[in-house]
């Protein structure tokens, strides 16, 4: 498989609430009955899964189109590479006999079979989407449930391995870009407040991730006791206003402190132009601050998808399939520079 | 007085060594026979001392034409400018009444009259030239040797306010510029070695000042029992040593760690470019990989000469002149980061 040509993906479009919001996603948590959940499953359970789906997937006119990729076939730097994607989650990266992933011809869905349930559903779009992408990845599950019978409780709801899945099963988060919020050092207090409304924050890379770059993913903690509409109200809501936080306080930071914004922005761009050896965590670091600039109109020539695509080729395991699998830290650190330079030399900017 | 316009210095020629070397300085301590020293005269004394000069100096042919400065009749930002321009040391900087400064149309000797010693003159030059400029400030210690009585021993030699100074009188230093040596963390085994060779380490702008920018000023400790010229000789063998050692950093670091030097060089072009807000220690900081990229072809339209003098205008006394002395830390600040992206921008770079 040619993992390195998966590069299409919802970054390359550009949805609503951009300046704030990267992306939307939903996600199922799916089981099916009378066959142990993958933590306890045997192998005989987990082959039964993946042939039962498999078949559903054939015989599917819709589904047909998917790409079918053997996470176990793939060797650990093509998993990385999917995981730096945001293409498969970090469980499903430590692979295992019976994991499969099904992904459509956009990128932007996808059943991952085996993972911590039995069937692990997303679909992920550009900007804020979330009634849509929760209304596309239901459809998915629409066509699933024609065939399968899954695990459900009248009382709870879909049964899933963590009881913190159980009911819905599903999780909608919202990746946010908050430099302003940063900067004005007021993530923490929102933080603060997540938890009576539900919901929570984690890093780029999901669960137990750093926070790189400003960049936050606000998710539904609570699984139970509401409908899907109602967490997917609740999440937007939060979001609106976090995206209000977040203008109010760019809008202040240009008024009243512009000097400083700016200096932030130009030093960013001015490293991201000429250093020779530049670590992952620092092109994250500074490519935020780019972000914003694009943001202000500072790089007329740069769009959010020019850096969405720049955040996820400058990880270790996609700089590793460019430049060689034998490539060590300091030859990416290096290849990352040239990478960065040739992204932004040149390039249209209001300095 | 127009302080501001006394630009036209020793840092504008090119002196032999200069890619190590940036001046060579010598300055001799005299004191008037039977007239108290400074630190213990009053201020009939200090105000004969200056009398004694100011008729020599008129009557002089050469002395003539040095230009006179009454230290206490400039204002306190005034004297920090001469202070940072190496023009007058930070014990004159203090002020008091009848210190006064004699500055030669070169600006490259002087004397200053009633600083820790009566008579303390100097003169310097770009590069390795330690014997020119002690014929240089010799030739003006004989002028006002002629008609003042040095106060004078046959056992001691030249009788000094410090011990330290009693003997020659003299201290010769020189400013090296040692990142190959810094990068390669060698400086402190070559400044170990120093106090038994008579020789001692300071840093921009002498005593008790910081490193800044890698470069550091050499001179001697001791000028008791040698002569001027053994003292310049044993000197001069040392920096040619330093300046071997730090060629063969140079040369390691460009052959061994290339990436690295020039991650360096290019991450400080970048910033210097790009910077909105910078502070003169930071500049300072920057400024020193520029250097050595000049030195080794990266900056072809820059010379040693446009970097000694951006390494003075951004000092903060030299920024207040420029930009009024209302000019707050902030504006300075400000002013610095523009003064350097005018100077770096459009810069003639092998990038």
């Amino acid at each position: 498989m040619d993992i390195a040509n998966l590069t299409k993906q919802w970054a390359e479009r550009m949805g609503p609430r951009s300046h704030v919001v990267v992306s939307s996603r939903v996600r199922q948590a799916r089981n099916i009955e009378r066959v142990l959940f993958p933590p306890h499953a045997n192998k005989e359970d987990l082959r039964r899964v993946c042939e039962l789906v498999n078949r559903l997937v054939h015989a599917d006119a819709t589904l047909h189109n998917f790409q079918r990729i053997d996470i176990n076939t793939c060797t650990s730097l093509e998993r990385a590479f999917l995981k730096e994607s945001h293409i498969i989650s970090p469980e499903l990266e430590q692979a295992g006999e019976y994991r499969v992933l099904y992904l459509d011809q956009q990128r932007s869905c996808a059943i991952m079979v085996n993972e911590e349930d039995h069937l692990r559903m997303y679909c992920l779009q550009s900007g804020l989407q979330l009634t849509p992408v929760l209304k596309e990845i239901n459809a998915i599950d629409a066509l699933l449930s024609r065939s399968l019978k899954y695990a459900f409780s009248e009382k709870y709801g879909y049964l899933t391995s963590c009881p913190s899945n159980v009911g819905t099963g599903m999780r909608a988060s919202v990746m946010l870009h908050l430099p302003g919020l940063a900067m004005t050092q007021q993530v923490e207090e929102i933080v603060k407040e997540l938890p009576q409304r539900g919901l929570t924050v984690r890093g780029y890379y999901g669960e137990n991730s750093e926070f790189l770059g400003d960049f936050y993913q606000f998710s539904n903690e609570v699984t139970l006791g509401k409908t899907e509409e109602q967490i997917i109200e609740s999440l937007h809501k939060v979001v609106e206003q976090i995206i209000a936080k977040e203008e109010a306080a760019r809008e202040a930071l240009f008024e009243k402190k512009r000097p400083y914004v700016e200096d932030v922005i130009w030093r960013a761009y001015g490293l991201l132009v000429h250093a020779r050896i530049m670590a992952s965590s620092e092109a994250f670091k500074l490519l935020s601050p780019i972000r914003l600039g694009i943001e202000r109109g500072y790089f007329p020539s740069f769009t959010h998808h020019d850096l969405n695509r720049l955040i996820v080729q400058v990880q270790p395991a996609h700089l590793q399939i460019t430049e060689g699998e034998t490539a060590g830290v300091e030859d990416r650190d290096i290849a990352r520079a040239r990478l960065l330079r040739a992204a932004f030399t040149g390039m249209d900017s209001h300095n």
